[in-house]
Formats: structure tokens, C-alpha cells, sequence
């Protein structure tokens, strides 16, 4: 980062943050008359309750709702398709996204997609995608039920073309969400290892965006706090998922993160599990992040000897003179986490696929390769795929 | 503030930072097609050819504009009415506020009389306000020339009822700006004298808003950031107003000093400074902060002891064990600054006024003492006066 930076910060999304605020959703002004609820194939947004406590909050607010309940775990373009048609269809004017980053990422594209014709990969840019520019986006109100994507706080939302086995990022300015409402109360019955693969990709999210070289002054400044939330209060959440000031720690991390991702980026880590995941849909987001992590940060560890240091000392509370520090206190995370010993063939991976995961990296999601500290030849990407597998 | 806050943040301000960026004026999405420049009564927008840049950038970008100069340093509602009214009269869709503080506050207030029926004293809640609700207000562009106020991060303007003596801070959801242009460039040519008044009013902001018993874990953030910058760079800024470095790092202290007073709030030393500035009209407020600060600290030095370390450890970076650190730091930063001798007396204030400060600071701006770390009493506010007076 220069010396005299130039930036833009431009966050319109309303963040209400806090436990209980769930019940915000009765009193907020909202975007619409009649909602549509995303949420997953899972069974939990109705078996904790969440789901129920939704609608009828938005009852109390006198908004209607219905609900599309498909949402995939790696969400897929033909739900977006599908639920887009019926949202049209039953005239709803703005979507809620309530769960994991899937349901809410697939409510930011179905908003696009209500409002848009054709298809949703004529948006995309990347990929086989055609880059058409989006004319209007329906309102979103974002409620995570996790703690890692950050989507309630940036534009972005990921979605797989199961046809092409491509699995993009895309954004615009109105797929910021209108309203999030981060209640970590809702993140208690999270299960350990899953709060860890959630904790992990918001860390990620913050670690790249401190060393992208698109960074600034103003993700800086989220990324650190980030990266210092994390690395103290995930392993506490982790092995004692009832804790709600750890819960709420990592919540905010979460979405100071995903702040980060609206001022900063995040670089080629995060193509390269794109990539896994795509071919192995099994495969959580935050596992594939967990397994590259070690291999891919020691790749940039002469590049960016400074900030690995700068990370070092907000995660031990300790002076770093070593940019290995920061390797170090990231395998003390995991370890502490119990996420040391991810095993990539665990999830069907096989060593062979690797060189096509490099491939798939470049095409679709390669523009963050241009935010890494420098460039990655083909074979230094290989060569992290090759240490990360087990 | 609780170990489990609830909280919000929605600043939906477009910021657009750094050295020469003014020149996006001419590309960026403007909210209307006929601005309302408004400016000072003084020289220096003329002078240093910042008018005739504006508005020759909003030319390029197709923009019509007139132009009001009338603003004073401490800025009046009658300026307000009439430029309001020629606004209407003119056709006016949005207003630009281009300068420190006064000229942007003004711009704020003008948008919401060009829209609103009545008095300006009609919306303002406090003093003899009659706190009707605002309906609408034009955009705001603000291109802040001084760094001081944050102005340009926040939906505060602040008004004097010549007629009153009334100095009164007002703000809804439509007086943030649409967007903010903050170019260091622009403000190499502030003497040393104002570059340190106006840099410790930016720096009241984020020490009363960390203080403030309503702070946040975002406020903190922006807080200790800015108080950090300010401490190291003000005094370079002052002594080498040329040097774009410590401009820039100023600038974004100030700016994130404005985001602290979008999640936070001041505290009582505005209320008190607000009521000294409404009888002497003459006062820099940032001079009067000044003045009021070390015996306005010393009162909350038991009743903050946390918080006053942690900022003495951003200004020194070292350990801090003593909450009196930071009112040390405190000193040796105004001294740095020249402004260590600053006599209330040169600008007419007089003893036997006191009293009837304290009463002017509780009727107009009492609110802010409900944010203080305990409730002061009469007399307690009377001593900060009485100790700050020479």
C-alpha cells in the first residue's frame, strides 16, 4: 500500500448487531411489503426455531412472506433460477436471506435475478460467464445463522454453475445488503467443527485482505481487528459453541471481515478452494481454506514481511520481529481449533485432480491472483495444491 | 460499554480519499443535475482557485451550479433561510458544501430547508428548538477543505440562532452526505494555527467518543485509530503545513474522527464549548475545545481509567499504567502544536460569563452530558470553566 493512498469507502447496508436483536426485524423500517425467505435444504432453521421467529417477526412488522427452501450447501445456479421465477411470480419485493453465507449469497442472486432476464450467468464476469451489466436488484435484508462470510456486511455472493463446474464470486452495488441483523444468539447450536471451517474463512477473509495489494488505510484497520477477534475468541466458541461472548466476538470478526471484503479483497487463496469446492461440492468452503492455508501463506512470506508481522503480533499480543511468527501463531489457531489435521482425500479429492485445479483457478475466479503480493506462476500454485493434500 | 454490545452502524456516505482525488468530481455519479455551492464569506476558496475547480469539474460531469458566499466561520440560521430559499427560488436539486466545517454544516442545514416549510429553529430538537419532524432533504456533496470537523462522515451540522444565542447540533438519516470528497491537496494552505484548532477538534471527536458511555466496538475502532494518527501527524502538519504525508494522515484522522460521531457520540466538552462560541461568536471552536480540554479530562480521569490508558498507549505506543498518561500526552501534543497557551480572555471572554455558560451548555446541548462517563454537576462544569479560564 502507498504511502498517500487513494480509496473509496462506500457501505450503504444497515448493520444491527447484538444478542436479541433478531427482534429488530418487527420494528426496523424494511424495504418491501412481502418478503421471500431463503434458507437451506438443512433441517435447522426450522428445527432451532429460526425460521418461525422470522416470519413472525415480519407479520409484527406487517410484511408477508413466503419461503424457498432448497439452498445447497455450495449453492447452485438453478435454485437461483428457480426461486428468482417464483418470486416474480408472487410479486415479492425484496428477499431475506436467513442462514449460512449459502442462503444468503443465493438471496443476493435471486435479487438480481427477479429483476433481470435471461440468465443468471449472463451477469457474471469470469469464467464462461457474459458480464451483461445488471440493471436493477431487489432489496436484501441478510440474518446469518453463522459466523464466517461476512456477506451480511459486502456485496458479494458466490454461486456454483453445476453444468461448468464454476464457482464465481459476483457483486454489484445493489447487492449490498439493505439490512443485516448479525444476532449471535442464533449461532449457538452451531457444531464445533463446523464453527471452526465458518471462524476460519472469516480470518482468511481479513489475513488476505491485509496482504492483498489493494489493501487501505480503512480495511487495514477492519482486517486487524478481525484477525485479533478471531485468533482469541474462535477457539473458545469452538470448544464451548454456549459461550455468547465468544459467539458474539466471532459474529463481529465475521463481519468486520466482511468489511474487509468491501474495502480490500481477498487474493488467489480464495480462487484456489473455489476451485476445489466446484469439482467437490462436499468439500466446506472453510476445510478447503484450512488445508491450502499453511502452504499458501508461507508462498508470500518474503513478499509481505511486514504485515505477516503486524498480523503476528494483534494474534499473540506479543512483538514480532519474524514474518514466520505469523505461520506459526496460524498453526497454533488451527491446532487450538482442532482443524490441524484436515485430509483433503477425506473429501474424495485425488492427487491427480490438482493440476486441473489450477486451471480452474485462473479461469474462474483469476482476478484475484492480481491482488496477491506478486504473481503466481502456474507451477508455485501446483506446488501449493501438492503440500496442502493429504 | 458491555462485554455483549448491541449496536448499529449505517453510514451510507460515499467516501472518495486522497491526494488530486478532487478531480473525480467530474466523473462520480452526482445525486441531482443543478448544485447550490455553498462557501465562506472569507477569501480562500476564491483565492486558492478551489471555486472555480468545482465548478468547472461539475461542468464536466454536466452539472449546473450557482454559488452562495455568505457563510461565517460560526454559521447563522438567517444565512440558512436565504440561502434555502434561493435555492427553491433557483432550481437547486443538490448542495455542494465546499470548505471546513461551517460551509458544509451550512450545506446540510440548507438541504433540509429547501424542502421543509417553516423555521430552521422549527426541526431543531434542544434550546427553544421546536423538534418538528424533517420530511426530505436535497443530497449532500461535501469537499471538506480543513480536517476538523468529520463533517464529512457524519449527518451533524451545526447552526447558531444569532437571535438566541443558541449553537445547536442537528443531524437525521438525510443530512449525511451522498458523497464526500476528501482531498489533502486541498488543505496545504491552512495556516499552522487553524491546522492545529481544527486538528484538535477532530481529535475531541474520537477522545469523547471513546469516552462516551455509548461507544461501540466500531467506534472504538475509529476512535483509537484517530486518535493515533492525530497524535503523530498533527504536529508535523502544523509545523510543515506543506508536507502531503502528515495533510493525508490528518485528513483520515479527521475523517474517521467524523465515522466515530456517526457510531458514537461527543460528550460534554462540545455542549460547553458550543455555549462559550454562541456568546463570542469570534472563538474557534477548536480553540475553545482546547482551552476546556485538560481540566474537562482531568474531571473523568477515575471513572475512565481503562480507557484513558488505552489511548495514552495509541498516542505514546508504550504500555500505559496510569490513566493521567493520557492527559500528559494530552499536553505534550498541544504544546507540540503551539496552542499550550491559549487565553479565553483574547477573544473576550470574561470571568463573570461563566455562570451563564453552564446554563447555556445544559439547555442547548444537554444532551451530550447523558453520554458522559457520570453525570457532572453544576458546580463540577463550573470548575472545568473556571480552571480552563486565563
Amino acid at each position: 500500500m502507498n504511502s498517500n493512498p487513494i480509496f473509496n469507502m462506500h457501505i450503504p447496508t444497515k448493520l444491527v448487531f447484538g444478542c436479541g436483536e433478531i427482534k429488530k426485524l418487527a420494528t426496523e423500517k424494511l424495504p418491501g411489503k412481502k418478503a421471500m425467505i431463503v434458507i437451506s435444504s438443512g433441517t435447522s432453521m426450522k428445527k432451532y426455531g429460526y425460521l418461525d421467529k422470522v416470519i413472525n417477526l415480519l407479520t409484527e412488522n406487517d410484511t408477508a412472506s413466503i419461503v424457498y427452501d432448497k439452498i445447497l450447501p455450495n449453492p447452485i445456479k438453478s435454485h437461483v433460477m428457480e426461486a428468482a421465477a417464483i418470486c416474480r411470480e408472487r410479486g415479492c419485493d425484496f428477499i431475506v436471506g436467513l442462514g449460512g453465507g449459502s442462503s444468503i449469497d443465493s438471496a443476493k442472486a435471486i435479487a438480481v435475478m427477479a429483476c433481470n432476464d435471461g440468465d443468471y450467468w449472463d451477469y457474471i464476469q469470469g469464467g464462461t460467464g457474459k458480464g451483461r451489466p445488471v440493471k436493477k436488484v431487489l432489496p436484501v435484508v441478510a440474518i446469518p445463522t453463522t459466523a464466517g462470510t461476512g456477506t451480511e456486511a459486502d456485496p458479494w455472493t458466490v454461486i456454483t454453475n453445476e453444468e461448468r463446474q464454476e464457482k464465481i464470486g459476483f457483486g454489484c452495488p445493489g447487492t449490498f445488503p439493505a439490512l443485516s441483523i448479525i444476532d449471535p444468539e442464533l449461532m449457538v447450536s452451531i457444531p464445533p467443527h463446523l464453527t471452526a471451517y465458518q471462524g476460519f474463512d472469516a480470518f482468511f477473509h481479513a489475513a488476505e485482505g491485509f496482504i492483498a495489494n489493494c489493501s487501505t488505510p480503512i480495511s487495514d484497520l477492519y482486517a486487524l481487528e478481525a484477525i485479533r477477534l478471531l485468533a482469541k475468541y474462535l477457539p473458545i466458541a469452538v470448544s464451548d459453541g454456549k459461550n455468547l461472548k465468544a459467539r458474539a466476538k466471532v459474529a463481529w470478526g465475521s463481519t468486520l471481515a466482511g468489511l474487509v471484503e468491501s474495502t480490500s479483497s481477498c487474493t488467489s487463496e480464495h480462487s484456489m478452494e473455489h476451485a476445489m469446492s466446484a469439482f467437490y461440492p462436499e468439500l466446506p468452503h472453510g476445510a478447503g481454506l484450512i488445508a491450502l492455508s499453511e502452504a499458501y501463506f508461507e508462498t508470500f512470506r518474503n513478499d509481505s514481511m511486514k504485515r505477516y508481522m503486524k498480523m503476528a503480533e494483534v494474534m499473540t499480543q506479543q512483538k514480532s520481529n519474524r514474518p514466520s511468527d505469523f505461520i506459526d501463531a496460524l498453526v497454533r489457531m488451527q491446532t487450538a481449533c482442532n482443524v490441524r489435521d484436515i485430509r483433503l482425500s477425506d473429501w474424495g479429492l485425488k492427487e491427480e485432480d490438482l493440476p486441473k485445479m489450477v486451471q480452474n483457478a485462473r479461469d474462474t475466479m483469476g482476478g484475484l491472483f492480481l491482488f496477491d503480493p506478486r504473481p503466481l506462476t502456474d507451477e508455485e500454485i501446483l506446488n501449493i495444491y501438492k503440500k496442502s493434500y493429504r
